[in-house]
């Protein structure tokens, strides 16, 4: 027999979860707070040297590469370090190194690989590349005995511990702050790592909407579709969202920046076609509060929204709340975790396994 | 009575087509071969001249803004440019220069933007940030009097003739060969142009497969979703054939890099599920062969190949052919136009409206 760690109806109340299966998805999910804070307080000495790394160099821009979630943190990268510190990103093609054998010149470039196991070839092979053109190379990932490591000039361990659930959900969370840390050190905002202290509490605090969470996925049972809108720092959360309903839920969940979603694929959308909004408070909350009021009231849409900001709660059939006083650079970080748990327990509901989802493996060796 | 150019069985068979109803879409897809060729002969001076300017001047890489079907043109060019040029592209986050007002710093970036209509505000301010800051400015766009043209150091017409269909595709081909232009003539390759010459006929003979196409897509009446995979220089011909698909056949239509297809998505394969891919004979083929040979017979998934290799071809349920002599770089050009084809037709057999798709417009002016 198997004891459940948490609260978990579907096990103990239904019974369905066979002899010998771990539940580390959910577990997985719940221990983010505690990641978040571990990385955080171990990795800042190690952040700050390579910000310190970055800035002796004369970087004209960032050339990123990564795949699946970490693609999606690299996503997250993208805004905050053009926003905040006004570095460029460019996010690699590595097919271009692998199967063309054409890398582009890398002059003035910090090459960076991210990359949960370190595994992967493509992303591995970026980084030679990046060292054979002698710009400074950097690893983020979570373990630091692999081959993304060994052919970095520095590494960022994110702390996240084991993952076993194939869903990646807290080595997610932890790139974000990596990036989020890497973003103060090189601004040198001592005042800023104060505010990213409170990141785990935040996130503690979202995962108290669990219940509420499991009974809100239920209505969405029989859902086979959907897109997902997020835009600015919060495009990464849309795309991360999309994923884990496609990795877990088999549902064709397609992420949209609110804004290329109008330049045609809104041609698509039918009446009470579901749509799941990341949308806090913050710059980019005006333009999608439009596009959402648009899609509800003129589409009859079916809204699945993720806001700390009333209007956009109150807007939604299914509002997934955060709190109110995260400041918009950081919501990624704590936005993404109702998602998880509705795609977990849409999971359940669906009648599916949480923790063998069927055709994907925890390391795909892309080249 | 309107009289239509082209032997179309839905209008002379079936008499759908009411009064006054133009019929901008298929004509628009069969001027192809010679608005390809006009560009060509008409703009090579101005790409060797931008091509000159480009050299005159220390760029690291290329910072390139675009939307919807001027991002999937943004995307080959992110293959070609870094292939056979050594150029990086960062794909501009247009949002960092409109809602948050941070446009990160732009040192030795050629600034571009790509826009059809050269209208859309938010492409229009990153070029203006691109003076600003005293970079190269480059427009690609089919309105020599438009906004964007206005803001560019540099501005390259893609010569294709009025626009009056909302689903964009000869502008799409043109501003493709307008890249490819751009990229001999950086490498100062005088031979290649001649290799560019031929592109006009391998589009008309692509077209001789209307009638095929047409009979091909009555199979699809049904289908609602799909993925579109397509990697390396044809990442971009997946995404504008997805693309194709959403505004015109309402089939949510999701398009990946095969590579990332594995890191999750595939998990959302069921038997007999529709995927569309792009794979003409080249370096990313062999692994393309082996994941779509993976779904056709492990997952009994449907296959719709466009491809100029007998045994991708012979693969499909639905093989849309294209010629057999194309090199791979050159592909994207040509690959389009049976995907083109086999949106068209299936919008007419799925009973839609292919001049007015439903929700979407012409310009869109998103900030």
């Amino acid at each position: 027999m198997v004891i459940c760690r948490w609260q978990f109806p579907a096990c103990t109340k239904r019974g369905i979860i066979p002899q010998g299966k771990s539940m580390s998805l959910f577990s997985e999910i719940n221990e983010q707070p505690e990641r978040l804070k571990s990385l955080l307080s171990s990795q800042r000495k190690t952040a700050e040297k390579i910000a310190r790394a970055i800035q002796g160099r004369d970087i004209d821009y960032v050339f990123l590469a990564a795949r699946g979630t970490s693609d999606n943190a690299a996503r997250y990268a993208n805004y905050v370090w053009g926003a905040l510190n006004g570095l460029p990103i460019a996010l690699a093609t590595p097919s271009l190194f692998t199967y063309y054998k054409k890398p582009p010149r890398l002059k003035n470039a910090l090459v960076m690989g991210i990359s949960q196991s370190g595994q992967s070839p493509d992303i591995v092979s970026v980084l030679e590349e990046g060292k054979k053109q002698n710009c400074l190379t950097l690893a983020v990932t979570n373990e630091p005995d692999s081959p993304l490591a060994d052919h970095a000039d520095f590494m960022l361990d994110i702390h996240a511990g084991d993952e076993k659930a194939v869903a990646a959900t807290k080595t997610y969370t932890n790139e974000l702050m990596a990036i989020a840390m890497l973003s103060i050190a090189m601004n040198n905002e001592k005042s800023q790592w104060k505010v990213l202290e409170k990141v785990p509490g935040w996130a503690k605090q979202s995962l108290k909407q669990n219940k509420a969470i499991e009974q809100s996925a239920q209505r969405y049972r029989y859902m086979r579709q959907c897109v997902v809108l997020g835009r600015g720092y919060n495009y990464a959360t849309a795309f991360e969202w999309a994923l884990k309903l496609k990795e877990l839920t088999y549902v064709e969940a397609e992420p949209y920046s609110s804004a290329d979603f109008q330049h045609g694929p809104i041609a698509m959308i039918e009446r009470s076609f579901p749509v799941m909004a990341v949308m806090p408070d913050g710059n980019v909350f005006e333009t999608m509060m439009n596009a959402l009021t648009h899609l509800r009231n003129d589409f009859g849409a079916e809204l699945v929204i993720v806001s700390n900001h009333p209007d956009a709660l109150a807007l939604a059939q299914t509002p997934l709340s955060i709190p109110r006083e995260i400041p918009e650079w950081l919501s990624p970080l704590v936005g993404i975790i109702p998602a998880q748990l509705f795609a977990y327990h849409l999971t359940l509901a669906k009648g599916f396994d949480t923790e063998r989802p069927r055709s994907i493996h925890k390391v795909t060796e892309t080249r």
